[in-house]
C-alpha cells in the first residue's frame, strides 16, 4: 500500500521544476536498458479503456538517425543528429484490435470500429497522454529529453511506418543534457490566468 | 545542478507501475493549495514554443460538479459526484495569442495565426501532453487520480466554456482513492510489442 505523501522536494525538482529542454548532450553513455525501463514504466500510466496506443521507435544508429535528416526542420538537425538517442513518439490507428485483450472487461473493440472521428481522436490524445508519461519516466531516471514537433510527418511516416495505420506524432532526442546549451527558460502562466476553482 | 540518478524505486512506483485510475474516494480532506501546486509543477512541464495551451477547471462545490452531471455517461456519474474534486482539462485555440509574451525569441504567434488546422493540433496535442504532466504531478504529490473521456464534450464546452475558445478534453476525477474500490488492472504491452530500437 502506497502512502499519500508528495514525494520529497528533489524528486518534484528533477521531474517538473528543474527539468528543461535540451539542446546539447554530454557525452555520457545512455544504454537502451534505461530508454526500455522509461518506456515500461509509462506504459503503467492511465489510458481511456487501456487502449494503450503509443508505439514508439528509438533512432541510435547513425544511419538510422540519417533516414529521419531530411524531414527535420533546419534548426533541429544538429541536435539531433547529436542526441544519444532520438525517440519517436506515434500512435496505432489500429490499436482497437488490442482491446479484446487489454480490456476484456466488455467489447470496448466495437465501440471504435468503423468510427474514423473516434478513432483518430482517441489515438492521439492517448499517445500523447503516453508520451507525456514517457518524457516524465525519462527524468524520473535521470535522464534528459528534448521534445520536438519541428519536422515534416507525413516524411516520417513515410520512411518509418509503411502501411499507413502508424502515424507519427512527435520526436524526443535524450540523452543527459549539457546545461551550457540550455536556452532562457521561458516565462509560465500563473495558476488564475489558466484555472478556476468552482 | 541536478544529478543523473534515477528517483528511488518507491518514486517511481508511486508515479507509474503502483498508480491505479480510482473509481472510489476515501474520506480525506483534499486542499486547495494541492490542486494548486500540482498545476504549478504541470506548468513546469515542455510544451512546443512554450505554448502552455492547457485550461483547467477544478469543480469542487456540490453546484459545480451537478452542472457537470447530465453530461456524463452513466456509469461515470456515481464517482463523479463523490470525488472530492473533478478537474475539467481543456485547451484553448487562442493559445497562439499569448505567444508574443510566452516565446519572445521570435514572432511565434505568426506561425499559427489563421492555421487553423494547426492551431487545433498543436492546441490538442500540447494540452494533453500537459494534462499527463499533471496527472502525474497529482500522484507526485500523493492525491490519485480517476482519468474519463467517458462525457459529452459539446454538453461540457456549453455548460463551461462559453465563447467557444476553449474546448474540454477529458475529465479527472481526483482524491485519495479507496483500494477497496479498484477494478482488476488490465493488462500491458511488454516493450517489444510496441517499440523497436534502430
Amino acid at each position: 500500500m502506497l502512502d499519500d505523501d508528495p514525494l520529497p522536494q528533489q524528486a518534484l525538482a528533477q521531474l517538473f521544476s528543474e527539468g528543461r529542454t535540451h539542446n546539447g548532450w554530454l557525452d555520457k553513455e545512455v544504454p537502451d536498458s534505461l530508454l526500455r525501463q522509461a518506456l515500461e514504466l509509462a506504459l503503467w500510466g492511465p489510458t481511456s479503456a487501456n487502449c494503450l496506443p503509443l508505439r514508439a521507435l528509438f533512432l541510435r544508429s547513425r544511419e538510422a538517425k540519417a533516414r529521419l535528416k531530411d524531414a527535420l526542420l533546419p534548426g533541429n538537425v544538429e541536435k539531433t543528429m547529436a542526441a544519444p538517442a532520438v525517440a519517436v513518439m506515434a500512435y496505432d490507428l489500429e490499436f482497437y484490435e488490442h482491446l479484446p485483450r487489454l480490456y476484456p472487461a466488455t467489447d470496448a473493440r466495437s465501440w471504435f470500429a468503423g468510427n474514423a472521428v473516434l478513432i483518430e481522436k482517441t489515438a492521439f490524445r492517448n499517445a500523447t497522454l503516453q508520451a507525456g508519461y514517457f518524457l516524465l519516466a525519462l527524468r524520473a531516471l535521470g535522464l534528459d529529453a528534448g521534445p520536438m514537433s519541428g519536422f515534416d510527418n507525413d516524411r516520417v511516416d513515410a520512411e518509418f511506418f509503411a502501411g499507413g495505420a502508424i502515424k507519427s506524432n512527435f520526436l524526443i532526442n535524450i540523452g543527459y543534457g549539457d546545461p551550457a546549451k540550455l536556452y532562457p527558460r521561458g516565462p509560465r502562466f500563473g495558476f488564475d490566468e489558466i484555472a478556476e476553482i468552482l
